[in-house]
Formats: structure tokens, C-alpha cells, sequence
């Protein structure tokens, strides 16, 4: 008796041996390969190519010929006039087995295949998105057998994709029969699964095999900014991000004035509750226009936000929060509708997401910064700093996580600075001031160049010099400390005392000039006391957070810093450590996370099984209060100088000279006079 | 070793042995004896009332003494004084086990406890609500603990009612808070099952005990008119009863012109759905009303309506119902809120459950009927007639059930008839006509008196007469027959043929005058031609769809005959059966079931299996479709004529005095003269 033909798929490696005209999609399903198809192998929807490999495989023990498979049929041919197969390309629903075969199945064919993050550090999403489309045929309606159009669909479903059963979402009731009409009784659905077990629920409908795609969108709606990343969720590729002010910022700059404003005002909370959800509907619409898609294509939403954010965004008085014992309405994770959101924009039967809160200061900002940097699975101790109005702080390795947050205030993101402004073209991002001329030179968003290279000027001409970014207005006053015009208290020293007329009196203290455009019209860009203040108190915040969590965890040193946030790929290590921004570590063991909330937002959207982990996650995660805790203002008001570097980190030594400079006293310190020291 | 006091529960009378200064609420729940508690067993809500009896049980093998139970206690002594129990009741939660006793559990204690209907059929309903409330001490927020209120909330839940888990209805979260603070921890809720198995869903909270009460709307949603019970969710009790008229009939009359004015007009089917919502949103705020209770009480609404009723409910367009093959966007029923259907005076969380449909022309009000009347569980052969705009039939027994609908159109309801009128005082609702002089005499609604009787002008002149009801239309063609003034072909004879000037002419046909009262500036209330044949096509419609379910049953006389619907208690069946609108059967073989649909609404209303019951029915109900049914069509005009008794049905003949009269022909048979026939 003659085998069968034995079949062997790459990469799994999964084999077995298939009686001869098997179709390869069979075999692949049979063996529980990962290899896509929405049409269930009609040879229409192209997910199910693969590619035979021919020759010797002596790690598989298998000869392949060239006629291994069937030939090359006219749904083949049909599909490649029209569409295009690349070369060697088959279709696995086509394609049946006729010899011993090895088949590879390209990344583009697999269900779960992973997507690497284009940032810096190389986070590996694995595709298992909530939601998946699937084509199916279903019967006519006999009358002498009544059964409801959705009735015959939920069978057609179970006889074509074994889906035992279905449910529907109440909005897409009205839609199904027109659709079932107008594609002859063909049609692909949407069908959502809040968990792995859960009954799948149809969210959408088109006629016909639907080609145009689904997508999701991850959104981080922070205090001050909303950021939206639109990803297919077939291919998890981001194909557009864009982001908008929060409205919210007219009702308070900080959280805590919108809650404030929330208890002063009857129905303030619904007034922001409307505006936010309204500048999200206003960024759905923006973000598919900017990606060229439908916005009904924008079949699910993950959330991520702090706390108030978060009952504000659900349509929750965040009134408890404001005040101990900082109580949530609810801090599990939500599944819900759009319609629930009032995103009007978005199909109204469209599925969203909101990541699990971790405690009243801590949200799911916090949980997706987890949930992306995974401080859980650490060998060495991180420190995890999410910068932004509030910053989220996480602290652990596979031992133990502790979280806390900390009301750092606008003042990283540039707000409440006297020359401040959103990273945007225009906006100084960076700067350096020369420790002996106490010159400065920058560079501003939209120009690669330094303000002292040539051409720096030419290409600026169109947006002009318009203000101090976060990362600028950070670096600007680490650079004001270590070119000694700055004393460790941060006063800013005076024109007789720094020896430059860049510090010039303003009221009854000083400011440092960066750059004056006012002989063209332009603005006087400027770092003033008040400026210094601000920053001051923000990193004040953020350290304070940082040792509390340290002293929960019984460490004073941590082995590496991660900083995320909004704008934290654009702070420079080097400067926040000047600062003061984070404990003090090596500077090679600081690193850049970019956007982590945003990269847990779009785990969460393209794999169901991340949303089932961070909810573990968070549930072990130790919750540490700052507000209430006496240890924290001890190290706020401790951390308020800004230090110099010390012989314990020589690296540092390295790279900046530190001088030590004191104004405010008449003492021995002050005066200008400098001391170095390098190490 | 002495045993343990012997508990006997009647009438239950589970039975168990146990420890000295057990509750009673205890020992009943781990016995599972039914005995009802909101707040847990801490003597504040008195749903737990017991009564114990004494003295000698030879049955139960007990001897009761006076000290079986503790002593009435502090917490009973407030109750009694606050709000009074019954002599001889306790509060099962407060007196203990002391000796052997027997303990009677009253049916308002119990939750499964059965209502009885006041309508004439004595059917029972067994208490089962998919919502209860549950009184709950919830732990307050710890920050050094932090959790959600919800999750505190339902761990409260876990430990004090053993419920493993919950969900909450979106709408609910921004509610929790200020319940929870404002009730000092101590909350009710309201949770709701979709069935017995599914996770108990938060649909309603009240600060503290809530002694309010909770109530649901059985909703017969008719053509014509929406009528609604309001039923008290825990006692079963209908505290309000009342209907409107359907605003839709501004669209059309009956459900084809109401399809065709969605197929005619853009939008037309959303303007159809908003109208009917508004109706019910307004109908439940009135109902509330009279029975004095905030409409936010209103936790469930259930629905039972025809397949085109059904969808213009839903927001679904019905055009698919308008043609062959009758398709039904969906069949099954459906659990849905408040908020989905935008009935904006109920609590957006309520819960809305909607009867499965049968088939494209029988909808969920078949589906209730055959839950209230329950033809497959009859012995003998049973027609169930629910008579509307659009007639439901059902025929069957316990080896299989029939049904179909027939577009009787609204003449029984009296419109399309010349001086017809909804049933509202002063109008006609009983009518007889004597065989010798002709003459009329009538009753109407609001006065039991007929109208040859004394006092009947007195009692009738504040609303006078004002037109012709239903059952008053059905009698007056039966009299007019039976008296000799119409022939079987349905033709009303002249003066001249009848000898009456009350047939009078009028255009090319004649018309009976029942009562004049221009003189005095009343109405003038006739019978024309025209009313015959509007009669005439419905009661054929009516017959015609009885008659196809007896063929495809192979049957061609029934057992009995039952009359439901709005108005089927009004109708006389010897009228009826005159008329020959259902097939003849033994006078006594008729009965009326009132509105059958509503009381198959209330069933689901109160109890939560009846749902699932019904859903199973329906699946195994066969289905006939009348309107492609080429016997249908032959039996409907044959149908045409108005019958007159034959020796085959003695038992009418011993009552009605039927006078073969035609007048159509100028034959032997015309001229007024008579041929009587006795039996």
C-alpha cells in the first residue's frame, strides 16, 4: 500500500500525510497551521497563498518535485490577471497536494503573524485581533420554512466556518437585509469576541467578499494631547497617526482643576465628558481622511488614560477622585460600543476597549506602559517614567511591580512656560549653552541643523524660531546649571554674577534671552525664573514618585531607567539626569521607550489575549498612593535643588562638566566665581 | 446524645434538623425551601415572614410547642411597631430554632409564589422575574487597597448573596458613586438574568433598602392600539392597566399600507419607528401615573406584537415583510435596553425582552397567545382565534401546533365602519333586533342597562350614544341576519322587502338605522351596505385562515374554539358563529380567553422560564403562510356568504331563530317573504 503524500508546512513545522487532491488549506486547517482565509476557500479572497518549495529537505526528510501540487488552475489565473500573485505564489484553497510537499506559509498569510513596532526598540506585536471578517454564503429565505435572515446567517456561519453561535449587535439588526440583497446572499461579516471564549457578536456587514479592509484605532487621550494610532487589523500596520489638543484644557490645565471644575459646576462633568468625546469623533474622522478609509471601517477602539480621564471619557463624575480615599467607579476593563461613546463617527455597533485602571492616581495609561514595557519580565530592576501632565511611574522586575503617579503639572509639555508651546515645527527642541561664552546654540522641530550651521537659518525662514517644546524647556535649564548660570537652588544669576547680558533683570529676577526675533516681529524666546519654577516643581514630582516607589521596594538604587511618554523619545537622558528628573544611574542604562501608553493601547487593539493579561497584570501590580503619603513630600521638597554630579557616577563626569555656582548667597559661592570639577 | 430541633417547612415540606439558635432564614435556605429576603437576613426588609404553628402534627410526626421558636425579639418588636405584621407572623431572619417546629411559609414570602389572573380563565403564573433586588453592605474604599466601587460592590455581592460575579449596564457606572455614598455603603440593586444561567447583570441601585417596589411592562403592541399591564416585578400583581391609540395609523390603517408608505417615502420607516417609541415612552409615563410610582421603577418592558409591529419597533425597515417571502430581518427574540429602543422616561438600563416571531406573518403576539393558551398542551383539538387588524390563528393539540395570520383589517376594531368607533363609553357594544318588529335595542359601554329599559336615557346622556364598537358591529350583521333584513349574500333589504322603515335607502343600496338622535344634535348611527362588506371581507379572512390550518391539519371540524384578542372577551360567540367567522362547533365549545397576546406578555413578564419555554414552542410550531396559499384564496370567497344553521347544529338552532331571507333576486324568493325553519 502506498502512503499518502506527507506535507510539511514552514516555519511551524507542523506535518502530516493527506490523501492525494487535498486541498492545501485543508491540510493546513486539519494540522491547525496558522494560514488565513476569509472567503473559507473559494478561491476569492487570496488570505490562503503559500508557497511550495521544490527539491531535497533532509532536515524534513522530504524530496519535493515539481509536480507536488496540482497545476496552476484557471481560479488561479483568474486571480492573477486581476490582481497579481507574486511569483511562485499559490493559492492554498487551489492548490491541492499530489506528492510529498513542503509549503511555506509567508508572514502575510498567517492569522497571528507578528508586527514589528518601526520605533527604536523592537516590541514584536503578535497578530490575534479581537475582531476578524469572514465571507460566507447564505440561503435564500423559504417561506414554507420561515426563518429570520440572521437566523440563516448564524447557520451559514456554523455549517461554512464551524462559529457554533453568534449574537448581533442591536444596531446592525436594521442593516442585515439589505446587505444580504444587494451581494445576492453573499456576504462578509465582522464578528468581535470579547475573549478567547466569549460568543462571537456581529459588529458589521458588507455585501460580497468586503476588501477594503478593518481597522482599529488606539487611542492614548491624555490631559493635554489625544493621540491616535489607526492600524489595519489584519496586517496590524499603522497606517495613519495624528493627535489633537484635549478641548478639556478650557475647563483646567491639570486634572485636578477639572475635577475642581466638575464640583464647582452642576453638569461640568457631562459639558467635558461632551467635549472630549467630541474631539475623539473630530480625530476619527481626521485619521481616516488622512488614511484614505471609510471611518465605518473603524470597527474597534482601545483606550488608555489616567483615572480622570478615564471617568470623564465614560461619562462619570470624577469627583471621588479629587479626594481621598481616590475611589473609582470602576477599575476593571470595559468592553463597550460606540454608541455607549456618543462617537457618532464610528459605526455605532463598533467595539471599544478601555484598559483596566490600576488605582485612583494610576490609570490605564499606567496599565498600558505595563502592558508595553512588561517591567514583570525583567531580570534587573527598572525604573519605567511615563512623562506627561501626570506622570505614571512604574518600578519592578519578574519579583514585583509597584505603580504610583505623580502630578508633575503641564510644564514637561510645555505649558506654563513663559515661551512654551506643543512640539510642533517651529518649537526649540533642543539646546546647548557654551559653558565659556555662555552662548546658546538650538534646534527647532522641522530642521536637523544647529542654529550654528549653515543653512540653519534658510531652512527656518518658513515656520520661524516660536517657542520651547518640553524636551527644549529640559534641556534649556540643565544647560543653564551646568554652564553655571544657574545655582543649585535654580535662581538664575544676574549679569554681574554670570558675566553675560543674555541673563537680564525681569521684575526682581532674572531671565535667560535664547533667541529675540522682535527686530523682525518675531517673539523673544526666554527662560525666566518662573519658567525654572515650574520646572522645578515637575521634577520635584517625578523624583519624588520615583524614590517613594524605591522605598516601598526597600532599594536606593534602581539598574535602568525607561522614559516614555509623549515626548519621552525626545528627552535626552543626560539632561533629565542633570535635572534631576530621575535617580541616578549609568547613562547607557537609560533608554527611550517613545510613546509606551500608545504601544499598549495598540497591543491591547491587535491581540485579545494582551487585554486578559494586562488584567492580571494590574491585578498584581503593588498600588502605592502618593498623595496621602508623608514620605513623598519629604522627597518633593528635597528634590528640589538641582544637583551636580558626584563622584559615584563617574560616566556622567564624562560627558558634563558640572560647575558649582550659588547666587542667592552673598557667601563664597556666589559672584560668578566658579569651581570645576571633572572627573 | 440529644438530636437536633426537627424543622418541617409547609407546604413545601422539606424538612432537616438543626443546631439550637438557627435562623429560620437559614435553615429554610439550606434546605432550599423558597423563602424570600432582600436584605440579607438583617431584619429590614420583612419579605421573610414565617408563620409558626403549634400543637400536634401527626403527619409531620412533630409536636410544636409554644417555645419552638426564640422570642420575639427587639428588631421584630421595632418592625411591628413601625410597620405592623400580621398576628402570628415573625421575621424568619430573627427568630431562631429552639425545639422541633413547623413553619409555614405564606405566598407573599415566597419568591416562586403563583398569581392568580382576575380574567375569567383561571390561568396561573408562576412568580419567576429575570430582575430581583438584593440589599448589600459594601466595604468602603481603602487607597491603600485600591479597587473600583463596582468591584467592591460585587464582592459584597460574592459574600453576602453568593453571587459569583456580575456585569454592570454602562448607564449604571456614573450612577454608583453617589448611590453608595448617599446610602453610607449600604446600596440596593437590581440585577437582571437574561436566563437562569446567564452572569446577573446591574440594571438599577438605590442608596440604602429600597421599599419602593420594582415593576415591568407587559406591552401588547397592536396595529391599532399599544395596551400595557403594569405588574408589580415582585408580588405579580397588575397595579395600572391602559392603552393608547398607535400613532402609525396616521401612516396607514392596516400593516400593508404602513409597509408601503416605508417602500413609498424615504425615511418613512424611521418616522414610523420615532412615532411608535414616542407612544410608548408617553403610554409608560402615564401608566406610571396612575399607579403612582416613578416611571425610573420600570426595570423590564416585555413586547409582543405582529412580524411588521415587531420591526418598526426595532428601528428595522419592513419592506422585506411586504413581499414574498415574507422575510424577518430576525426571529428570535431579543434582550435589549431602554436606551436601544431610546424610551427616554424608562431608566436606560431597563431591560426590554421582544417574543420570537413565528414567521414573516405571525409574529410575537401568536407566540403569546400560544404561551397564554398553551394549545400544545390541549387534549382535544383546539382553534385559538386572537382577533385584531390582523387575526392570529392557531389550531393544534398536544401532538402538534398550527399557525398563521389573515388580514382581517380593522372593521372589527370598528373602523372603515360608517358609524364605528373604538370601545369607549357610549358606544355600542351589545345590539338586538326583534325577528317581528324589527325593532332595536342596544346596551353601551359605561351602562348595563339595555336601552328599552328603564333609566337607560338617564344613565347615557352625559356621554350619549356616539357610535358603534367591535362587538357591537359583529352583532348588529348577526341580528340584521337572523331578523330577517339581510340575505345570505349579505344584501339589507328595503322597506318594502322587510316591511321596516329602519331599512332605509340610501345612494343605490339600502342602510338600518340602530338610533337617531339628530334631533337633539346627536349622531345618527346606521348600518350601511357598505359596513356589511367590510364585515363581510373580514370575517371571510378570519374563517378563510381557520379553514387552511384544519386542511393542513386533515381535519375539518375542531373540538373548541377559543376567542382572545383586545376585544375577544366582547364577543359574543353565538353572534359570531351566526356571522361565521369561526367554524361551527357546540356553543359551549366556545370560550374567550381576553387578550391572550397581553397576558402571554405578562408570563414572560413574570417569569423568566416562560421565556425560554416559548422560545421552544415557536421552533416546533409549524408554520402557514396564507398569503401565497391557493386555498386560502378559495376559501375566503367562499367564506363571502353569511351562513344560516343547519340540522348539523342543533344546539345554535335551540337559541337563534335564523329566517331564510335573500332579496337580490326577483325570485320566489324575494318580496319579503319568509321561510322559517325550527329545530
Amino acid at each position: 500500500m502506498t502512503k499518502d503524500p506527507l506535507v510539511v508546512f514552514t516555519p511551524s513545522g507542523k506535518r502530516g500525510r493527506f490523501p492525494v487532491g487535498t486541498p492545501v488549506l485543508t491540510a493546513a486547517r486539519q494540522l491547525g497551521v496558522d494560514l488565513d482565509s476569509v472567503c473559507g476557500g473559494r478561491g476569492i479572497c487570496s488570505k490562503c497563498q503559500i508557497t511550495p518549495s521544490y527539491g531535497d529537505f533532509p532536515k524534513h526528510g522530504v524530496h519535493v518535485a515539481q509536480d507536488a501540487l496540482s497545476e496552476w488552475n484557471k481560479v488561479e489565473e483568474r486571480y492573477d490577471q486581476k490582481r497579481g500573485l507574486k511569483p511562485g505564489r499559490r493559492l492554498g484553497c487551489q492548490a491541492t497536494v499530489q506528492r510529498d510537499v513542503v509549503i511555506d506559509v509567508p508572514a502575510e498569510s498567517q492569522v497571528h503573524r507578528q508586527v514589528v513596532r518601526k520605533a527604536a526598540t523592537a516590541r514584536v506585536i503578535e497578530m490575534d485581533p479581537a475582531t476578524r471578517i469572514f465571507y460566507v454564503e447564505v440561503e435564500e429565505p423559504d417561506m414554507h420554512e420561515p426563518t429570520g435572515d440572521l437566523e440563516r446567517l448564524a447557520r451559514a456561519l456554523r455549517a461554512q466556518w464551524d462559529i457554533p453561535e453568534i449574537t448581533a449587535e442591536f444596531s446592525l439588526l436594521g442593516q442585515l437585509q439589505p446587505i444580504l440583497r444587494k451581494g445576492d446572499w453573499k456576504i462578509t461579516v465582522a464578528l468581535h469576541k470579547s475573549s478567547a471564549e466569549a460568543t462571537p457578536r456581529l459588529i458589521a456587514a458588507w455585501p460580497g467578499l468586503h476588501e477594503a479592509g478593518i481597522y482599529g484605532l488606539a487611542i492614548d487621550l491624555g490631559s493635554t494631547t489625544i493621540a491616535a494610532h489607526l492600524t489595519n487589523l489584519d496586517t496590524g500596520e499603522v497606517v495613519a497617526s495624528s493627535g489633537i489638543m484635549n478641548p478639556q484644557i478650557r475647563f483646567g490645565e491639570d486634572l485636578m482643576s477639572r475635577v475642581s471644575y466638575a464640583m464647582m459646576n452642576p453638569g461640568g462633568d457631562a459639558e467635558m465628558t461632551r467635549a472630549v468625546r467630541e474631539a475623539i469623533d473630530t480625530l476619527a474622522v481626521e485619521i481616516a481622511k488622512e488614511a484614505g478609509i471609510a471611518p465605518s471601517l473603524i470597527l474597534e477602539t482601545v483606550f488608555v488614560c489616567n483615572p480622570v480621564m478615564h471617568h470623564l471619557l465614560l461619562g462619570i463624575d470624577p469627583v471621588e477622585l479629587g479626594q481621598a480615599p481616590f475611589a473609582l467607579a470602576t477599575s476593571n476593563s470595559l468592553t463597550l460600543t460606540a454608541r455607549d461613546l456618543d462617537l457618532a463617527s464610528l459605526p455605532a455597533s463598533a467595539q471599544v476597549y478601555v484598559l483596566p485602571c490600576i488605582a485612583g492616581h494610576v490609570g490605564a495609561d499606567a496599565a498600558a506602559v505595563a502592558l508595553s514595557e512588561e517591567p514583570g519580565k525583567s531580570e534587573d530592576l527598572v525604573l519605567v517614567v511615563d512623562v506627561g501632565t501626570n506622570a505614571e511611574i512604574l518600578l519592578g522586575d519578574k519579583t514585583r511591580v509597584l505603580a504610583c503617579s505623580s502630578p508633575t503639572g503641564p510644564a514637561f509639555e510645555g505649558a506654563q512656560i513663559s515661551s512654551g508651546q506643543r512640539a510642533a515645527p517651529g518649537a526649540i527642541e533642543a539646546i546647548r549653552i557654551d559653558p565659556e561664552t555662555k552662548e546658546p546654540r538650538f534646534r527647532v522641530i522641522g530642521c536637523d541643523k544647529w542654529s550654528n550651521e549653515e543653512g540653519f537659518w534658510e531652512e527656518t525662514a518658513a515656520t520661524g524660531i516660536t517657542g520651547i517644546c518640553g524636551s527644549g524647556i529640559i534641556e534649556a535649564v540643565a544647560e543653564l546649571r551646568t554652564a553655571g548660570l544657574l545655582d543649585p537652588s535654580g535662581l538664575i544669576g544676574g549679569p554681574a554674577q554670570t558675566g553675560t547680558d543674555r541673563c537680564f533683570p525681569e521684575g526682581r529676577t532674572h531671565s535667560y534671552l535664547i533667541h529675540d526675533a522682535t527686530a523682525e516681529g518675531g517673539p523673544r524666546i526666554t527662560v525666566t525664573q518662573g519658567d525654572i519654577r515650574a520646572i522645578q516643581l515637575a521634577k520635584s514630582a517625578l523624583y519624588a514618585g520615583a524614590r517613594l516607589l524605591m522605598d516601598t521596594r526597600g532599594v536606593d538604587k534602581v539598574d535602568r531607567v525607561v522614559l516614555a511618554g509623549a515626548f519621552g523619545a525626545h528627552i535626552s537622558p543626560r539632561h533629565a539626569m542633570v535635572l534631576g528628573m530621575i535617580p541616578d544611574v549609568p547613562l547607557d542604562k537609560v533608554t527611550s521607550a517613545g510613546n509606551a501608553a500608545g504601544t499598549g493601547a495598540r497591543i491591547a487593539l491587535c491581540n485579545l489575549a494582551a487585554r486578559r493579561e494586562i488584567e492580571r497584570v494590574v491585578r498584581e501590580i503593588t498600588k502605592v498612593e502618593t498623595a496621602i503619603e508623608p514620605k513623598f513630600q519629604e522627597h518633593f521638597v528635597n528634590a528640589n535643588a538641582i544637583p551636580h554630579a558626584t563622584d559615584a557616577f563617574p560616566e556622567l563626569h564624562k560627558i558634563v562638566t558640572l560647575p558649582q555656582v550659588s547666587f542667592n548667597t552673598g557667601g563664597e559661592d556666589g559672584g560668578g566665581r566658579r569651581r570645576r570639577r571633572r572627573g
